[in-house]
């Protein structure tokens, strides 16, 4: 992993990954103590950013071998962005989900053209579903978090928060980045550290689901006891990758961790003063910025908002929050 | 009026007002059966396209003027846009607007750093107070939308659709507007006429509130009846402007009129599948976009998304419309 491979991810996904706005609002500044700058990732096609990596991932295969198609074991926003990214390239996707999924992403893979098969999470072994899709049809895996090309698809957020941190005047800050298995996070780590080394990343997490905190305190790499349970499902994962989490190490400041009430909070906020949409885990890391003051030195935070799929009853349940 | 103007106040906003993102996703083309490209203008600075034009009214009034202070009349987007455009000035901004004005709209146009002051709707006239706070204090009235530099600096709406139209190799569409009195709608018509002539304004409005829609079919200006009682609230003016109108007059297609229901739903698809908050006056083209196909010729549409200023509960009712 280099930053060669973060400029040619930025190169192959111009004009089809979206530029994301970099908002801010006074009130929000107000509640931080100092001024906070969202990075709208939320706004990405798919509702998330993981639609970066996945057509930095399918981009860079060989066109022979994609012909054949793309596979992805997800349940969530990667599903859906790699089944739009093999979409745009002309090829065929199989994402299995298990059985069990919310009708709406299961529904929302296949609109954007996946091919979805599910499992049964209790009997069945979606890695030999997968092996032997793959096998019969050729298929090529796309990893969601521990695969080089997809991390230097997501690094490409790291470039454009560079140049708009420059256009700014602003050279010192940290970076907060919401952080399941921590692709986004290492992709940014290693755009800032080559293009605005003054800016740091840290990872932002939901209480109990803190791998990626205590795995940097401890210099090697924890796990978490439990995999469900946090309203911040989207980025829940058993522990930072074997790529990732080497470059996390070297570069990433310390983690912080909020509370599902905090990220229902910074969810109610952003739909209050920035007029986007961001589901709990896509929050976390506004919440850490607007919450944590004390963790912070100088006068500029920024946030990334990494996604948006929420459901109709838990933004509901999130705005209760503003009264 | 003329291009002159928009281009001039486009150098002015330039990294001031934010350069807004053109969402789509292919569930709202599905709906709408063509390709709908959404200008999120309620990403803007304060939430409203209103920024832009204050901004570039304010900046062009000479400085020794303009020192003096600002003078706006306004319960809503327009009030909360000259408040932050002057705070950025350095210049002080006193708005006038009605004491039973929703107590989070006052709030916020102070926070902004304006002057509120506020008179009894009943009893007293806008007007009478603010020439008179104006002959005391040598305060710059900015009209919310019959004035030459804000029709300019709503303009530069059009300037940045038509730049992104090119770049999608779009050259003939129409381009829908949620329209009040008619700034934002002439300004992008002027700006289209000269950068994308294939591009045609149209304007939106709620059901009841359809003086523009109206006064283009009759080729003279017609009034709404009433001024009250529209979830659009944001958009309802008595009458299109005497700079705007024949304006429009020359350069804008046929009006479309939607539901206040229609409103409600755009408003939550929008949040599903684009990821932004919009208010219901706001939502109006978006809602002409996606639900009257037949009012279409082409493969394309855009649609302005003009403001996302709505409260909590509003929004809670159009997600609703959901399930």
């Amino acid at each position: 992993m280099n930053i060669d491979m973060i400029r040619a991810a930025a190169g192959r996904i111009a004009g089809k990954a979206r530029r994301t706005p970099l908002l801010s609002s006074p009130f929000l500044d107000e509640i931080a103590g100092r001024r906070v700058f969202v990075k709208a990732e939320c706004l990405q096609h798919t509702g998330s950013f993981k639609f970066r990596g996945a057509y930095a991932a399918i981009s860079a295969i060989p066109e022979a071998t994609r012909a054949a198609g793309i596979l992805a074991y997800s349940s969530g926003n990667h599903a859906q962005g790699v089944a739009l990214a093999a979409k745009m390239h002309g090829v065929s996707s199989v994402i299995v989900m298990p059985s069990d999924a919310p009708a709406l992403k299961l529904a929302n893979t296949a609109a954007y053209g996946a091919e979805v098969v599910t499992y049964d999470r209790d009997k069945e072994s979606r890695e030999e579903i997968g092996s032997a899709l793959a096998e019969d049809r050729g298929l090529t895996l796309v990893r969601p978090y521990d695969e080089p090309e997809v991390i230097a698809g997501q690094g490409t957020t790291g470039l454009e928060i560079a140049e708009d941190a420059a256009a700014l005047g602003i050279s010192r800050a940290d970076v907060m980045v919401c952080c399941g298995g921590g692709g986004l996070t290492s992709g940014i780590a290693l755009a800032l550290e080559a293009e605005a080394p003054g800016l740091r990343v840290r990872p932002a997490e939901p209480e109990g689901f803190d791998d990626v905190t205590r795995s940097l305190e401890a210099h090697e790499v924890q796990t978490n006891d439990r995999l469900s349970g946090s309203i911040c499902d989207a980025i829940v994962t058993p522990a930072p990758g074997k790529l990732t989490f080497p470059i996390l190490d070297r570069l990433a400041g310390p983690g912080l961790v909020v509370s599902d009430e905090e990220a229902l909070r910074a969810v109610a906020l952003a739909f209050q003063r920035l007029k986007i949409v961001v589901e709990p885990g896509g929050a976390v890391a506004l919440a850490a910025a607007l919450f944590r003051p004390d963790a912070f030195e100088g006068d500029a935070v920024f946030a990334v908002t990494t996604g948006g799929n929420i459901d109709a009853a838990t933004f509901a349940r999130a705005l209760e929050t503003l009264t």
